[in-house]
């Protein structure tokens, strides 16, 4: 009997995560004769620790032709880091008693640096186990900080919203600079890495243009300095647009924004880099600021997802079938930039070693030497990255995105 | 000699203020023998105030015919509201020199509420002083709240961007509920009326879609009946999506976020309805909650516009030379919806005293009984406005937005 296939999402999802999902259905579809069964794991990981494998051949097949252009984790997604399976190794047995019951020969998780060290974690117990099972760990990160692969599914097309939709608030403060909003503030997600704070920077292609003020995890956030800066581009500019990475820290390497802080009454402090910019902003220096947090919306936003994002996404799904029919495993795929003049890639892999719980943080030769900018060098290498524009189609004004039925596989084993 | 025209925009500036533009000058093409230059005012009435006015014919016609798809006032606006002409007359005769000066015979204002008292203002002062000029508000709202008009042009395209942002969001918390953030909450724009709250609730079919809760302006906020929709939907549901307006209020009428507060230490307080929300969420039923506040983004979102949106803002500016022509003056421009099975519409206008300073709220039979929904009327009311994609065309994956020069008009006066 062909062995079943394990695939499941794990963290934070992204606009393309599922075109991965949609790279490898269309190619197991052509590859029936060499697998058996394809199972999702319900919420990742967690779907194979409570047994609730999702039947993906009993789904609607128009549904599943959606996933190419739905966002988020069409099948449930986890926050769960397992333990260590020397001291803890109940959760792992579990699960190689779940893919016993259920044929699995190959596991798929698709996620980021954390996510990788599951898959290591798994394949890893499943050899000890002499459990014969082709690991592999497929790529996703809005935040691009695995190692190794040249950049991370999920992130070219968030980059691409934070650089549009920066681009078109600094149109709109603009406007309005002259009688009010001097400042515009735009939060963004990474909290170690500034990856999508650096990709507003590809908007700007001299001093005067925005975002005039990058604020990096990588870099000491100096008040003193950023204060200086903001009122030194309003005085010269008229108008002044930062975008701000929310794990930025200062000189004592505490966040900016922590939402552990409490106020006086025990309250939780209200998160949030912008309003926290904002407000130093308004009291130090008496300029209206507008601000914004794109927060999901930015992790989300398939309506205007890079092309090459999403072909990238799919081919990595497309890829594993192949990968997995030559038991290539213990690995993770990853994205190769050929050496060519014009950009041109293809999929590759790395063992599981090399990327599990590694963080990529932006080069030094990406920084501007001020602290508060990006260089050519950042701006080429994200360019490529939000080439296209991928659109799903609308019914009614809406866009038309997946919706799946979880069917579960009947279980075997007792619950957990 | 033939008239002037002298054309203004006003207030907070939609992701198609500048499609009314475009209307008007390709319509000032057509009909070039009946009137002299356009002139627009930099900086919205400051240009006239200043005799900062520039010369459209000076500006790239390749840049001008990417004002149809350039979201935010290509020409400046402002938010400065004159005084009364009979106890303050200084500005409105400063006005109407600069508008002797320049041969100016038609004054079109580019704006919402407090923009068409402005125009109205200096419609009566003109009479009063025996200028003839011909006064022709043109409507321009995201709030959606100006009288007699059926809809704003604005508000279907930011409509449009809250509805998708909130189902995309909608998809990424669904996906990660299981075992980590439980509640996303959106904050958007409406102070007083609660038109594009209203909008995210186009995208629920049935009780268990999301939003599942709408907060607006209109509904006194009551927190323990807010905490208790959002456990029961969270225990019902697995997660809950709400989507606030900044301006709702509680019982006091007082706003729930306020930025004119001020914390212990006399700074002002950290504003936003989201992060407060999110806040009493956490203290009071320990939810992990994601936040999201769109601020400028759904207000310059013109890489997501409503093709209905961008029609109805060009038909705007374009009609108006029409009625120019026909010197119809002391009017605003209105979008009206015709009586027929499908949705279709044109432009006629109305008396600028019907307009001036009324605000639209939604009315009640739009508001659903809980508090927390829209009902049916009001989604088709806006499901209407919102059709059809209207994208700007792309270089190397950004928008290819207008850039102007914004040449003056050599001063003819002494300085104000």
């Amino acid at each position: 009997m062909k062995k079943n296939i394990f695939y499941a999402q794990s963290g934070g999802v992204t606009p393309v995560i599922n075109a991965t999902a949609a790279g490898l259905i269309d190619s197991l579809s052509k590859n029936q004769g060499a697998f058996g069964k394809l199972y999702v794991g319900k919420n990742g990981i967690a779907g194979a620790i409570n047994e609730e494998l999702i039947d993906v051949g009993k789904e609607d097949k128009k549904e599943l032709n959606k996933l190419l252009h739905t966002p988020g984790g069409a099948f449930g997604s986890c926050r769960i880091k397992l333990k260590d399976p020397i001291k803890n190794k109940k959760e792992f047995q579990r699960i190689l008693d779940v893919f016993k019951a259920h044929n699995i020969g190959y596991f798929f998780y698709n996620g980021g640096g954390d996510s990788q060290d599951t898959t290591l974690k798994i394949a890893n117990y499943c050899k000890a186990n002499k459990y014969d099972i082709t690991c592999i760990g497929l790529p996703k990160t809005i935040d691009n900080d695995l190692p190794i692969t040249d950049n991370c599914p999920g992130f070219g097309s968030v980059a691409k919203y934070i650089a549009i939709s920066t681009y078109e608030a600094s149109l709109d403060v603009a406007s309005m600079a002259n009688s009010s909003t001097k400042v515009f503030l735009l939060e963004v997600m990474g909290r170690h890495a500034g990856w999508l704070a650096a990709s507003a920077g590809i908007i700007k292609n001299n001093i005067t243009m925005p975002p005039h003020i990058i604020l990096l995890p990588e870099v000491t956030f100096n008040q003193k300095r950023f204060l200086a800066k903001v009122r030194e581009t309003v005085i010269s500019n008229g108008y002044c647009v930062i975008v701000a990475s929310e794990g930025i820290k200062d000189s004592k390497d505490q966040f900016i924004a922590s939402s552990t802080k409490k106020d006086s009454f025990g309250h939780a402090h209200l998160g949030g880099v912008a309003p926290k910019l904002s407000d130093i902003i308004t009291n130090k220096l008496n300029y209206k600021v507008h601000w914004a947090v794109s927060d999901y919306l930015q992790r989300a936003a398939r309506h205007v997802a890079s092309d090459v994002d999403v072909k990238q996404a799919y081919q990595i799904g497309y890829k594993a079938i192949s990968y997995a029919k030559s038991n290539t495993s213990g690995v993770m795929l990853t994205i190769n930039k050929k050496n060519t003049p014009s950009y041109k890639w293809d999929i590759g892999y790395t063992k599981l070693e090399n990327v599990a719980n590694i963080e990529k943080t932006l080069p030094k030769s990406y920084i501007g030497k001020d602290g508060f900018s990006v260089t050519k060098k950042c701006k080429d290498y994200i360019k490529n990255l939000i080439e296209g524009e991928n659109y799903p189609p609308y019914i009614n004004g809406i866009p038309d995105y997946a919706k799946l039925k979880h069917h579960l596989v009947k279980k075997k084993l007792k619950k957990f």
